[in-house]
């Protein structure tokens, strides 16, 4: 089984603990990026699995490929050339106080990336399954172009895709986002999304569910998940179901709808460490799910399980193993500790 | 708009996170005070702030002076010279364990400092407000001398004055603050403090609520600004309330006395990362609120949502923006990722 | 008054705050265990304490014997030689993750000592209690041997023995410690346990209660209390009861069973910082209160609220006065800042 | 007397001591740049200088202007916004490894400036000095533009010009630098460069040394400095004359030549803490001396030692004040502790 | 093209800076160990490189494994098992204070592996190239089985054999060395040594030369080189001269001995930052130069100037890439900075 | 063999490596002073030490006798009480930059002693040897006789007592230095200075010599040391030799003088980590090789081959074996790795 992630990645720097950005003369430097925090989730889950990207030939570059060469992903397909790496400064916040995300991701490899810089014969050989979100075709036309080529060489070779919506609006507005994405929906198997980007991105509203209030509305998640059915002919839609109670923390839940039904995981009191990669999180642990063949009660709870465990994690990547994420869906969330 | 605060700005020497003074071979040294925390509070939302003080002509001093500047106050009037700068050592608390604060402050310039060390026709030039603390006062007969000579120099400019009783018991006794403050409150037209700083300096107590048992009682705290009102003609009284549950849990809510009328605040359940300073923010916001002319409503409002969110922030001073508080305060509370 | 404990000493290595032990190129790097944790709590406490064990001589060793007499602690009665310090790797949970320590402690200087290495009568001379944990019988037959000897000698000389019994998995079966622990169980004055302990040492199990489940069951501790009291004579016996909310909330309290009736503490809601060595810090306030002459009530107290404040602490060693044990005991638990 | 510098503050993410890019997770995040960090040294000199600049209107904007804030540079001239900071990556050399740079600056704030986003009738309000580099003008063919409007504006006002040559040959060709270059010439009285500039810029040679190799060539320096005054009419020419052993041990001196004689500095055995910003202090020590009307050996002398303590201080900015310098001009190189 | 390296790979954990291990509380963790140096140079050089060991399966062995493939170092034949991973402690000398090598490494998963944890037909398919150094056949009698075993089953598959000496004191006796060695000495073809290293293990003397003087006998080298040539039919015999001035200052040059003929390198004057790993980064340049072909001056320039390199890097692996260490036997070795 | 030190301990405060006073957010915050970091070196020699002093009864002065306790330092006969803990700011100088101290010791604990606070006949039982250094009279006149009361003291139970003059001008003038130091000159056996301190203390001068040239008068300390052996009748005179050639660059040695005779010792060429400190090491170095009734060549080695270590140390504290000492006199300076 082998799977590709395509997008992004990008130079995260963010100030240590909850210092502000103004306060601190040094800056924690990662990396992550929605496609490549997937590869990392799952090249932890044992699974075969390249990013492809475009990054530049530079030190910084290398450092990036590094960061993801170091838990055992396939960066042999990525592109090296460019201008620039992408990067976002991340403030981490407390309390009432909001995190703070400002991009500087103009003019990056990917961002100014060709077809030409990409050989789907070579990225597709024995590929299983196919992962990119809504970020990377926003990054330009060009990026939407390559991203539909992909989906074509993909869907020719008979590889699952999956896509999370996650909406930008700093990248986009929702009338491009809207054209675009619709146009990509058809090459799509598996969409995840949650419930503001299936409004932004396809227009597609429930009834009732306030997010800024943090109060769920199980109703309406079902009905957005079968008008995107519907309309898109996905085969599964998986919804994240997050409620704010303060940046520290989180009630997290998800429902995965599947053949006409829905299925909806346990939720999680979360105290949150670093929130920042949670929905990618979700992600890999739907796709390695997918990939196992788990039922859709059990997928849904390993998918929210896994992202549950990232919460408490460091950095954008998940850094949990399969035992971890069992062990928690299994019931051991007392979080007493292991000798 | 221009304003003077007047005080004391101390190194703050603090071990990282919550490590105890005996375990750490670093101190964070960064730089704080009654006083110059709203200044910086104020210079934060845009105000033409100067500090005032006597600070030692060493580069310890230029350290702090430079701490003030970087946030853009107007450091220009503060008088070089004296001994040393006062200290204070501070332990984070969490949990059950309280926050432990050494004073070393005793000897410091200001501490010492003569009235000839300050020209109020220069310092006064075109201000409109002026603000100090209790704490100043409390710092030696020659410093409550000059701040009652400041005090007279700003009513005879008609200028407003504000002051944050802050009684530190470390300082002076009741006896001593209860002479000294009921002097300089004829010349005070706003005054902050919470329902503690009215016993011990003022010697007016409401008839309920106990601080240690973490329970509000608002009559009492209306009864005690109706008293504070009557017997010194202030004409405003702001009361902090702070209900802890933990070092790391606290209630924070305020009010605001005014025109025989009192105005409650909302009230915000904190996850606190620095507690230190969070009434001097609410100096801060009180004082921009009242520069701008809000509402009483929401004077008080913008008080306790800037200090809500001082509580996030580390270091004594408060790094937000009005735009933060606003937000805040309009209802975003829940602390979501702002990309 | 002087004091004995007996155990090893471990490097104790750590990445800093939430991060996983593959993320991170430092390791916090400091000293710990049970035995050495409880010398240095009645150090802090101002009892003499001495620490017996046999560290290795090298500056590795020099800086595990530092770590105590930093403190306080004697560590003149320690034989140094061997092959090498044990280690245990910690890396701290957060949320629903637990904890996870990796013990690389095989082939430790006290793991291979011998019995020529401990001369009792030096080491028991004037001494009035003696306290060691399950741990140290577990780390082989030889060191059995010598706790067992330690144990004959304290016990002609009068001395009072506790025991912590601290059951590991991973140092022997529940076979090897039943035998070993009922043969040292005649010599013991004083047993501390939780609920797993009793059951897994010494086959002994109260009708109730999951500890997964975080619930309590008071009328089951009692009855184990009960049962080990008539089958190995002892003369207290402490129970702890740890609720695990999540790896960062837990609730903490414990039962002193002595004379024919049970004392239970108050229950602490703790926010842990680190909560490694939250047992041996209640059997170092529990030490002290019978070192004092606490009565029962006063004794659990004093001791779960010793603990509740390590919660509080990095590290595993309990860094909290006389004072500050007394003043959470008395009432003051609300975290107010200390001036 | 006022100074304005003119150009381009960058975000410098730097790996901590000596560790190369792909080693860290963390960057040292300051701030720097030619012309800013001429401002810097000028403020510690006790000059009233502002920095004049576009600069994006973010909280890392807001850090990069705080930066200059705290050392006492006037900032209220900067022009807020556009889309980035401009950045670059260094990583400290050691011995035989040299030092590297990696630029991320295109599509700065300022690189993408527009004339009417400065008011030069405010800006030069009462100037005495105007300083830029060769950098800015390099940045685009818009902001070499507007650096000629400067020129023009400030001849107008009579206002000293000095410019830095400062070649970089990743921003432009030799041959765009000169045209350029040339152009803005005829308006700058004070030029600083280093031989390699010359050439690189101008195509002016002289007939020895070569730089690689370390050694010096006097007469070559005269000659160079000759030339560029019959061609271009400067007042004053000033070059630096680095021999570079390794990338620990620098050996560094000056010329300055004005009124046909060459004025050489004396020469210093540098151990090298961070080289960058070398020059620009150089230009700092320089323009200061002007400003206080030294003699041209004083002049050399106190820019070599202003920039020769530079070498010794981390971070681009020369936080050193005129008494330092004079004290090691003055004969006291010995660095012995001053108590 | 295709290189194995089989040996240990160890946690290095160092004091940062100059402290000394009883002065710190954080140790920089690491990974190190000869054969694994060898595999990074090679990997960073674009060599096709796997490291051979057998690795603990726990969370610190994963960490090790990371930190190879974190540079590109095929890590797929590593054999995961065993107790522990070996350690190395090292505090970083200055001036006359040597640096201090604390291990604790017995007991580790490869020194108690067995013959069959290895399966050389898939090792060493398509291999072209084998090393070892004598650290491995050193850890013990299973260990020296197991390195000959390798030797045979490499040698009947044509692959070249390479040997770094490296005799530690500390592992085994000279007679000890002597014996497995010269055993081994059948198999290799190039051995790369000090002079110590020759009279250590073989018993082979030059005629002058004291080491701790510090100064060089180029005959002696010769002799030595000439002797193990005669004695063992060596290919190729490497010899690296290092000259110690002081902790902080070393010489460094090397001969390489092949055809009858000695080829001695420049020398290098090298401010040290990491002197740790130095001789493994001597192998990996030249093992690289034996498989580029490169003629003997040019290989043993290569190989001494990639180590001269290492020495300004901090941790055991020699992170330089081919460019640099080219440009830097090209006569760049001023360490001027490149923008 | 027990030995006594008396005088200040003050808490340090430095900038991490060679940053500013003013660009730091943290400060390394370690102990020192003159006596105590002589006890600190004899306890490392495995001397039986106890340091004399009154230090400020909070957490900041348990963090200093903790620091003490740790090294091995008897601290049971230190005086709590008084106000405050002075402290020291130093600034690490680079290169041409000297280091420079920042006072703030006044009103400490020890400065403001009374008499009453020390029991000297508790303190010199069976004490053999009494140290102090000219710092400690300089605190205030109550010191000063305090001082004063202690050789009297020690003189009556026939102590030795040694005395290194370390004149420092901020405390006292050169008359106030010369009136105390002459009268405590009597009681002195052993007295350790560097020329500037006999001249400055004594008006003792030496016909050549000129410190800040960095050159050596062989003839001139002889002279020295004759004529303040004639003056107050030491039996022995040490003082040590200082070349000062950057920041970063010292040459040391010593003479010893004794007996009429001189003997000088080697020099170093030391690399600099930590210069202070070196003084005090040599005082240890020198009590300890007169307690071992080393010869006076080898007495002289030894203090000056400690103290050239110290300056490889970072603190004031000389954390040195005597091994590691007689190691580097034995000859063992090239500072190779020992493993």
């Amino acid at each position: 089984m082998k799977v590709i992630t395509f997008g992004e990645l990008m130079l995260r720097l963010a100030p240590e603990g909850y210092y502000r950005f103004t306060q601190v003369d040094k800056f924690g430097a990662t990396f992550g990026g929605g496609e490549a925090n997937v590869a990392v989730s799952l090249a932890n889950y044992g699974i075969d699995v390249a990013f492809v990207s475009k990054i530049v030939a530079n030190p910084i570059g290398d450092a990036a490929v590094n960061s993801l060469r170091r838990y055992g992903v396939d960066t042999s397909l990525i592109t090296r050339g460019g201008d620039r790496l992408g990067i976002y400064y991340l403030e981490k916040g407390a309390s009432q106080r909001p995190s703070k995300v400002v991009y500087d991701r103009a003019h990056s490899s990917i961002a100014e990336a060709k077809q030409e810089d990409f050989d789907w014969d070579k990225i597709f050989k024995d590929v299983d399954f196919f992962h990119f979100t809504g970020i990377t075709p926003a990054l330009g036309e060009n990026v939407a172009d390559i991203t539909l080529r992909a989906c074509q060489e993909a869907k020719k070779r008979n590889i699952t895709i999956s896509c999370d919506l996650n909406y930008r609006k700093k990248l986009w507005s929702k009338e491009q986002a809207n054209k675009t994405m619709s146009e990509l929906a058809e090459y799509i198997d598996v969409v995840i999304a949650n419930e503001e980007d299936a409004a932004d991105v396809f227009n597609i509203h429930s009834t009732a569910s306030d997010v800024t209030k943090g109060e769920l509305n199980k109703e309406g998640y079902i009905e957005v998940a079968q008008k995107l059915t519907e309309k898109f002919g996905f085969k599964k839609v998986a919804i994240t179901l997050r409620e704010s109670i303060s940046a520290n923390d989180n009630r997290w839940s998800a429902m995965l709808y599947t053949d006409g039904k829905a299925y909806f995981s346990r939720t999680y009191n979360m105290h949150i460490v670093d929130r920042v990669g949670g929905g990618d999180s979700f992600g890999g642990g739907l796709i390695y799910s997918l990939l196992m063949g788990f039922d859709p009660q059990k997928t849904i709870e390993f998918a929210v399980g896994a992202s549950c465990l990232k919460h408490s994690i460091e950095g954008d990547y998940n850094l949990v193993s399969v035992e971890e994420v069992l062990s928690l869906i299994g019931g051991n969330a007392s979080g007493r500790v292991q000798r």
